[in-house]
């Protein structure tokens, strides 16, 4: 019988390739298969955190987005075709863990969180022996490079996408003690609205691609909702607790 | 003029010492001064994690807790006796920077994310330079090892504390996609009657000590809630996106 290959799904961290874990580091250099997602045309953020460790004898596997936006024209479904993508890069992967070679899925921020790792585990963790390597959310380096503490004490802590429809994320953000808002892109200024229309607009901080080497910390007022980038982060920061 | 010290809020991870990232870890190792909150009598989480790559020329400094516990007879107060704590913590760090000594303070997790380097640095981020340095948060660590996708898509997440009245905890929980329960402790019986309540149980997951060396994952009907530790989670993940 032949021993088939682990699947590890990495997290890489925020985009500072210092923020890399020691664990991600070896798995990484010792992985005789990387693997990673990446849009059409682009190198891959994930990737260009950790090409350096990169040896020759290692094979990459870059797994290729077909589509780079949800928002597609009848009859095209965004399901069907990004499901059919995630069945063929499973595939794709499974093909070298059952020829007994390790994969090395490698992911920005956390596998867990919000990552695209997510749907090659659930298709392959069932088969073959799989390890996550946790890695720091884009949410907490976005924090950090803010300055700002997140959540004080017994303060509840509520993560948003900004694709949520405008009346969805009112009452969300209504209600949360602290919040994120992740997705921003071209739903920025609808977030803008809900913020300003809640008097949360002066506690809220934005930053685009946080700890990366582009990294911008912009006044809300300043943002240009159009040129609001998909790697942006909206933070409403608890209220500081003090006696 | 003397140049003062820099402040460096550190998150070390959530407890295997090989999930520090290479950030933390050159940091720490260059920092004169080595500070940790800590329970009185005890090692500490944050020290035992970072232990192994301190030199004797490093001065550590412990800041040890007055109290255990928020719950205190009167006329004793929590917040008063925790608040002088802070407020006492923060002028001996203060001494250091004021002498032109960097102290890296190391903190379980994230340093912005529940962590007790964040009343530090409300005191000293106006006095002195201070930088954040993001870590793998507990939250991350647990659904790593549980092996479960946190949140998919465009899924809210709630991050709750179980210290929260039983009805509130209701509330957000009936209205979450996903979420993550911490800080149960002597809160857990109240926790895991909502969770059955709501129907949520059997989507329940419950790990103590995530990623440490006494890592325990239990079923959520055999938890004994009188021996649930504080660093102990529950996480109700999100629906699997599948076509």
């Amino acid at each position: 019988m032949s021993i088939k290959g682990r699947l590890h799904g990495i997290g890489v961290g925020p985009g500072d390739p210092e923020l890399l874990t020691l664990k991600a580091l070896r798995l990484i250099k010792a992985a005789p298969v990387v693997a990673y997602f990446v849009a059409k045309g682009k190198k891959g953020n994930a990737f260009g955190i950790i090409e350096d460790h990169l040896e020759a004898r290692q094979q990459q596997l870059p797994l290729v987005y077909p589509v780079t936006t949800e928002a597609l024209e009848p009859p095209l479904s965004y399901e069907a075709i990004i499901g059919d993508f995630y069945d063929g890069a499973a595939e794709t992967v499974a093909a070298h863990l059952d020829a007994g070679r390790d994969v090395a899925v490698i992911c920005e921020g956390d596998p867990f969180f919000y990552g695209s790792y997510m749907y090659l585990h659930d298709r392959l963790a069932m088969r073959f022996e799989a390890e996550v390597v946790p890695g720091v959310c884009s949410m907490l380096g976005g924090v950090a490079v803010l300055g700002v503490p997140l959540v004080y004490r017994n303060q509840s802590l509520s993560v948003l996408s900004g694709v949520l429809p405008e009346d969805e994320l009112r009452r969300r953000l209504a209600d949360a003690d602290a919040a994120v808002i992740m997705k921003l892109g071209r739903n920025f200024e609808k977030v803008r609205r809900v913020l300003t229309d809640l008097g949360l607009a002066d506690r809220a901080l934005y930053v685009e691609r946080a700890t990366m080497s582009n990294q911008r910390i912009v006044p809300l007022d300043d943002v240009d909702p159009m040129a609001s980038p998909y790697f942006s982060l909206l933070v409403v920061p608890g209220e500081k607790w003090q006696r």
